[in-house]
């Protein structure tokens, strides 16, 4: 794990009058960072109440330390650089080297204290979505706290009441803020480590952005004509698989911070809801399902047991967000006849090559000349061909004979065939 | 309350033929008129079956009188002019001077008569959503009744067979009276007091605006890029508090008539809903929740007991939706660096500025020239600084020691703070 | 029932290989076609487990043998022509004729086998969408299987293994193809004759098109301005009615393949989703709704019992979703007073109209000069006058002594009334 000290850096900053305990100033906990989109689960831990971590997709979780009967994490507010898929980057603001930001993890009767360090050029706070707290901790610039200034440190500090499904993100310039990437998930775990226990739990956060093919930074006033559409701001096929030993009981989590509804729909299984950020659903309320609609500001997890082998698509199901950057009005071509131009035209530019009077399936093959750092509309290969998506989908992969998870093992989740698969029979 | 009779000119109507019964002719109930945006909840009501009434953000209760044993309100279709929020106004269409026109309030078993007045340049009708009547009184122009032409009167009647959430809007030139703001809440109490009881009751609608800065009337033809987000056709810092005595029961209701879901996320608290325009929910149904998503065409209610005091932040979590007027095609600025470009400007138009280049914060801050009647993008000023919102947003106050509802006091729901709050420790 | 042999040119269609048993190469069965709107329903099945067959709005059930135990059917993917509404048709792509394909109708614990022609000029694939199945028949292209290419013919087997609410459509080149209109019902009766049973079953599947005015072929690219939306590629008043006989206990079911949340509501009535994709909801569970909000890739079915006589209005909510083709960047007009200059250019152009200035009611009644193939903006007839309605709108029309379902009577689901109703007392 890629860790780098902000100590030097966070002893400069001006800590935020009144909200911070004396008791805090004498030294801050260190703001590890991550630098790439790579999944690390972290190790069961060593100290306080115990709990399975979670995976959290091309992402990892924050450490944390225990002080004063505290578990104490730190969060830097600041423009990271993110790995949207291998071929394109982007310029977006996250807290400690990517967006989006650590997961938290900690456990239902936990104290927690956040020191949150502003290195972003505006202000700027941290909401505890869907976290029961006293107001004054609850992140709403102006309304809540004052915003943080750039270069200061604020801290947050409030018990972990009930156990569930959480996020973090700003509120303050929150549609810019949100816009560039800055969000995070929570996962408070239950008191008793049996309860709601699961093998495995990944999770991810929806965010979509709209960066203009060569360019690298999101146009963040962009209300609804986005062109990439990620789960931790990653877009197919860089969004790491969900694999799961067969026999497994698996819980999938993601919250939507977007601007549109996400329905999510896994193949192969049907399940149902267990948890919102509203905490846990009770049996006799749960709904069979196979497609999940996630408004924004919402979280769900759903669990099922990892019966059935093979390959499973999971994905949002507005067929445009399965798509990397397109011209959304371009006109159609299918049943246009080109043959009689198309060769006029080759005389004179013998490159040219028409596109889409037969659909658009060519593409799912097709080396074009894209600008610099932009993905390909639609892409990808499995073990059959081209899987001709982009954008929010990945493959649930349920195999026999995985190993019971290892905990030493940092990279038990991933597996070693990479996007192409098992042979199915 | 401002009333103004509009007697004279209902007599010189034309009564619509056929379901107006004979006895309505001798004379029409006055149709009251709200003459501005000020929340007015109406005393507890002297005949008729006893009941809570509402308070709807912003607006007001429509009256009404006993006649034969039916319940009899009249309701004006008219053009009316609406401040969205101090600084702005807008040209609609709403019943009896306002849009949102009067919520209605009866008890189920009720018989109710409806006189519906049309003074709109063209035909209209109101149907009634969620209500279970005969198919003549439903209200959908051509199919259950001829249109209400400009200058008639139509009589709807029918009984309230079951208590709940429910709302009233045309069933003729749907789309644009719609847009031009018609719509209104309809609540029917339980005919038991007790159920159901809750101390503190808010309902408001949700409806979209496309007008162009500096001018007045929505641009009807817009299907998805609105500008002006609004809850009772007011945007922040037009909205009325949410006010509630610490330990008070409290609910919320809400619906949606605009082109989009709206997901309702309150903080501070984890709720259940507990109503919606097909009834009140099983308590095995429901679903622990911070974020409703409301889809058009439905309303929801929520419950919760208001224990923790503070101020809460209420909103709809799509982010632009808690923004005011803005072009969201703007390129982005962020991370461009104009400070050679800018101090050359500068030499020739002293006043200029470049926004954006570090997000949008200064933005709620800024005393920028904007074209009359223009909102600022986002504004709002808190106990901390500035609160950076816009449209969908308001705030639950949660306070020790208001004293218990006065329905003698019309402003009891008023905080005397205004928009500037609590001390939170 | 207008039906053609397929079988000389499958005869002739290379079968892909691998997953093709050997037994089924002899003879494949008969792809059956449909060649308009009308709604067939089936008569009762005189071989297999027995159950009662659905009604598909504008469309049809699928046809199959039984053989070696098995239920086989064949689907032929193909460009169609379909009529959108009287005056309007569209090319799209579907199944055995029309778009959508036929309503696939089976029970649970059958074992059956789809042979799957490709006609189309790319690869297709189908995806069994909801149904629980080994991961090679699960229909995506590149992962479970290669695309069929054209001219090929591949088969799929499985068991069905619950009953419920699914539907089909292709994993390959996805967005265009399903933009196209690829996609069909698919139905799982229960195994239990008296479970689950209803008098009336209707079924209907959304899709939105962009098809420009005056032209055929919809624009495969758009993400959000679609201007044709539709149930089963059908507008008002191309819709069928959803005729029930008083007290009959009727279900309806739908799907949604488009790329935004339709929430379904329907007048008069209040009831309970009682499927999903998912399955079938538990009793404990169910909410009581007068609107359905259907997301992307969701399949719901709601229950009521028609005790109410008359013209009940079903249809989305959003109320852009119930016009036909407009221009939804026009400015409005309504306030502008264009008398002075209407007049003026009256003299140079005697037939000059203005639109709008009062509303568009005036649009329901109009006899406009359109582009040909375009339909009218609002329009619809019934028996009051004008209904002025487009796109994704129907009418519930519950009439006493309309004769029990008689079988043999192909047309039993016709009301012979039309679109004029029932005099409403």
């Amino acid at each position: 794990m890629n860790r780098r000290s902000f100590m030097a850096t966070s002893a400069a900053a001006v800590l935020a009058a009144g909200a911070v305990p004396r008791s805090a100033l004498a030294s801050l906990p260190e703001a590890a960072v991550s630098e790439g989109p790579q999944m690390i689960v972290p190790p069961l831990p060593t100290e306080g109440r115990p709990y399975l971590p979670v995976a959290t997709l091309n992402s990892w979780s924050a450490p944390w330390r225990m002080r004063d009967g505290y578990k104490e994490f730190h969060l830097t507010a600041e423009p990271v650089e993110r790995e949207i898929a291998p071929g394109m980057k982007a310029f977006l603001w996250g807290y400690n080297g990517q967006a989006p930001g650590p997961t938290i993890e900690c456990v239902e009767g936990d104290m927690v204290r956040f020191y949150v360090t502003n290195r972003l050029p505006e202000h700027t706070t941290v909401h505890w979505h869907g976290i029961l707290l006293p107001s004054g901790m609850d992140g709403v610039g102006g309304l809540s706290q004052p915003q943080i200034k750039p270069g200061e440190t604020f801290v947050y500090e409030f018990e972990m009441k009930k156990s569930g499904t959480f996020m973090y993100h700003p509120h303050a310039d929150e549609m810019t803020q949100m816009a560039m990437g800055m969000m995070g998930f929570l996962i408070v775990h239950p008191k008793e480590f049996e309860e709601h226990k699961v093998d495995r739990d990944f999770v991810f956060l929806m965010s979509a952005y709209d960066i203009d093919p060569g360019s690298y930074t999101p146009r963040v006033n962009t209300m609804s004509d986005f062109n990439l559409w990620t789960w931790n701001s990653r877009c197919f096929p860089g969004i790491d698989h969900i694999v799961c030993s067969q026999g497994d009981k698996v819980r999938i989590r993601f919250g939507n911070l977007t601007m549109t509804n996400h329905p999510i729909h896994m193949h192969g299984y049907d399940f149902e809801v267990t948890c919102t950020d509203g905490g846990w659903v009770p049996e006799s309320a749960r709904w069979p399902e196979v497609t999940v609609d996630c408004a924004i500001g919402q979280m769900r997890a759903f669990e099922f047991t990892a019966d059935a082998p093979g390959d499973w698509a999971i994905h949002c199901h507005k067929s445009h967000h399965t798509m990397n950057p397109m011209g959304h009005d371009v006109p159609t071509m299918i049943g246009v006849d080109h043959r009689g131009i198309a060769s006029q035209i080759v005389e004179l530019e013998p490159d040219y090559m028409v596109m889409g009077e037969r659909g658009m399936a060519d593409m799912g093959m097709m080396e074009m000349q894209l600008p610099r750092n932009t993905l390909p509309m639609m892409t990808g290969w499995g073990q059959f061909g081209p899987i001709e998506m982009g954008g929010m989908f990945s493959v649930v992969k349920v195999r026999e004979g995985l190993a019971d998870r290892d905990f030493s093992d940092p990279g038990w989740y991933q597996h070693p065939e990479g996007t192409v698969a098992y042979p199915v029979s």
